[in-house]
């Protein structure tokens, strides 16, 4: 057998890390037969040489060595030293798909590494999470929630199989519920699933072609239109203004892609994630007739749509389409707990069947605790007033965290005031340095989200949320952060 | 513009179904246009003929024609009729998957109208589901049930986003738990699924390839595996004994593919589905010793593990595996409740990692309520006495079912017995028309679940289950199918 030099290593483990030094190397190691680095039959170096280059205890290399062994992934060879030889599950994993290669720009590949900083950071004590996409989970209502469970234990009698669209006094209740934003769907035209993200990946797997193009504000929530991309479809941003996504800007795109007959348009209209902007009455109907005339298939995000703090909010797309371009996707996740993992799709009945269907070849639907819970909230009127609740306290943040802005970064950036939501799109107005931004910021103790995450290009943004933290959490680091800034430009 | 001639129509709606008839009408036109049969520009008979060659009124074709209309299906065109336009969502629908494609037997196909009939049939009311898979709901442990939802009103405090392993109290509950099957497995190596389902659903997605070979019994749980079908994966059937999988069958087969590095084994080896079976000791050894040989991974459903009636049962392959070949699949399904949506995967850390961004992708994480839930079932150590109160039900169950077949089917029938979980595998020992049984059996209120449905070529036999049905009811049933299939005889 020809013996082959043993690879050489320039790696060593973070002495610092919670995680144990040998495990660090089981996965160091894991990985790179993971990723195809090291193919079959890749001699490791000598334990002493490991212990050596990676400034170790020979005892943590024979642990982490005999770890390996046990995975199946490496094993000696008498007279040839320490041998990659598995073939099994490990091998088979390919490496991450890059999905930088179908976003248009190469911005969101250098974000990848700040979207895991943040999912990192976000587990640090005592950080101000000044841009999380959540609701503060101290305003969870918890006297609301064990009542809903009270009532469950008396009315969940058994938890079987439901049927493919889902627990039909959810569907029911959901349907009554849509009445209050317009929309007349019956029971059968609703699809409970898990999450909007589900929705959007049964779409992506039963309506779109590999290929297709998803037109979709920029910036918007590129995390959750990943599955698209995954799926090898293209992403496409279409620029805003105050009165929301600028359609007419793609018309001459889509002229070229439409003969292909597999565009759709994602939105979300209201209480847009991550600008805060809602898009204006007359531009919603515009939009909904230039679709129309266009045959361009519209799939509308209503996450926020509940959150509006005015009286008169524009209606929902749903609620103007006459011709069935709309897929309207509801969510308990942003409005009430995303742990619920309950969302819903609105769109005509063969649709919903089919994806129904894929649904159940996926995972046999959604949880039916979830669904009674939630079907227990809307039709108690419970909801209803949480929401309200909610809402007035929500714009008590805003207006604070508005007039926190006001006093301390007037000088040096500009920002949107959202109507409802969570999100304030704040944007520098001298190009600063976001990734040192971010590092400076995380130093003191606050969590940013980079505008450069939701976005085609580079920007000079932050998304900062007022749904997370409290009233002086918000000031205490909005004002660090303005010295921050400020000693930076 | 040319003009086409309309098409014909030979359907005519259900008069004595419950839907009503001009939504039938609806969901005839649209499921023609979603599979592509009638394309755009395909001209529609005028109302009068339509009304005459479906038997109604003129006012019900109207109000379906509205509604499609509305749907933005079928637009009226002067002077050409009404005509299909729609471009959008109905048409973006591709037509159904042909499964049996991808099996190497056309009886999957034929089979495929009488699993659509089974699951129209389960909502009849009155019928005894002799075949049915799911625990009876009579036996839902409704006081440990509101035990636990008291407990979790008190310790839920808030539904945020999980991490992506899911709920760590429930991974490590799962841990502990996992030890009585003599599975040592830290929380690191647990992901939390939305059931097996979704596993599987996840394995064909991360770790095969196109082409890959599923090897699985013969007969089998094919309605699992057409996630793997559905990415184009093919199942090749291996016979069984009374002890387990023949694997030695399939070595040939096994080389010719093995080159390509892309094959995997499913199996049940406990209280295996359709059959009862439950691999022997001796033969898992040396199924895991064939496998690593092999380098051929394995897929463990542990769906009725914990469902043995007896002291000892063989040992699970994953805890014979010291190469890391098995990937264990657990579930809360079969032993508790499938509307709990709860399963798990046990493998090594970077297959667990990779999979788990992979969920996170599709729907950000199992519920969290149902996590918590089956967190407190484990912990409290409520599930392990519940299990040892259900295994005495089901062993009760499956020697009455026992007793009555022995009364009256000994001489045309032969049937395994089973050492645990739902299932008696009953073969009759004449050629029999299972399909005219089968509607037989349904005339007299009788469910089957006939066994072609599970197999790879016709059989002549019937999935039994003592799960579902109390003593009285399996004894009446099965006692007017023995006169039904003597009389077929």
């Amino acid at each position: 057998m020809k013996r082959t030099p043993p690879i050489q290593i320039d790696w060593k483990p973070d002495k610092k890390s919670v995680t144990p030094i040998y495990q660090q190397i089981v996965q160091f190691v894991c990985n790179r037969v993971a990723k195809g680095e090291w193919p079959i039959g890749t001699r490791l170096p000598s334990q002493r040489t490991l212990a050596e280059s990676f400034g170790v205890n020979r005892s943590t290399i024979v642990t982490a060595i005999d770890e390996l062994a046990s995975y199946g992934i490496i094993e000696g060879c008498h007279g040839a030293g320490t041998q990659i030889v598995s073939n099994t599950w490990s091998l088979l994993l390919p490496p991450s798909p890059d999905w930088s290669n179908y976003v248009s720009s190469g911005f969101f590949k250098a974000n990848h590494s700040t979207i895991q900083a943040i999912n990192r950071l976000e587990f640090v004590p005592d950080m101000i999470r000044l841009g999380t996409g959540e609701l503060d989970p101290r305003l969870f209502p918890k006297k609301i929630w064990q009542c809903v469970l009270e009532k469950l234990s008396q009315k969940m009698t058994s938890l079987g199989y439901l049927e493919p669209l889902g627990l039909p006094e959810l569907r029911e209740a959901i349907s009554r519920h849509m009445k209050n934003l317009g929309i007349d769907a019956p029971p059968s035209c609703i699809l409970v699933t898990s999450g909007s993200l589900q929705a959007l990946q049964l779409i992506s797997v039963c309506l779109l072609k590999n290929g297709s193009t998803i037109y979709t504000e920029a910036p918007t929530y590129l995390k959750s239109l990943q599955v698209f991309q995954s799926a090898g479809m293209k992403l496409s941003g279409i620029p805003m203004d105050d009165k929301g996504m600028q359609f007419g800007k793609m018309e001459q795109q889509l002229r070229k892609n439409n003969q292909q007959n597999s565009s759709i348009l994602y939105t979300i209209p209201t209480n847009h994630n991550p600008t805060g902007i809602t898009m204006s009455e007359s531009r919603r109907k515009d939009l909904i007739d230039f679709c129309t005339a266009n045959r361009l298939p519209i799939i509308e995000d209503g996450a926020y749509q509940e959150l509006c703090f005015e009286g008169n909010p524009p209606g929902t797309l749903k609620s103007m389409d006459k011709a069935g371009m709309v897929i309207y996707l509801g969510s308990a996740s942003k409005s009430f707990a995303p742990g619920l993992r309950i969302g819903w799709l609105i769109a005509a009945e063969p649709i919903v069947q089919r994806l129904g269907d894929v649904k159940m070849q996926t995972d046999y639907g959604a949880s039916s605790i979830s669904q009674w819970a939630f079907a227990e909230l809307l039709s108690s009127g419970m909801y209803q007033n949480y929401l309200t609740d909610l809402k007035a306290e929500l714009l008590r943040r805003r207006d604070h965290a508005l007039a926190v802005l006001s006093l301390h970064y007037k000088d040096f950036a500009d920002w949107t005031v959202p109507k409802g939501g969570f999100y304030i799109w704040l944007t520098l107005k001298v190009a600063t340095n976001m990734e040192r931004l971010f590092e400076k910021a995380a130093k003191n103790k606050i969590l940013l989200n980079p505008g450069d995450i939701y976005d085609f290009e580079h920007n000079n943004s932050l998304r900062l949320s007022y749904a997370y933290t409290s009233c002086e959490e918000f000031k205490k680091a909005a004002i660090t952060l303005a010295d921050i800034i400020r000693n930076q430009l």
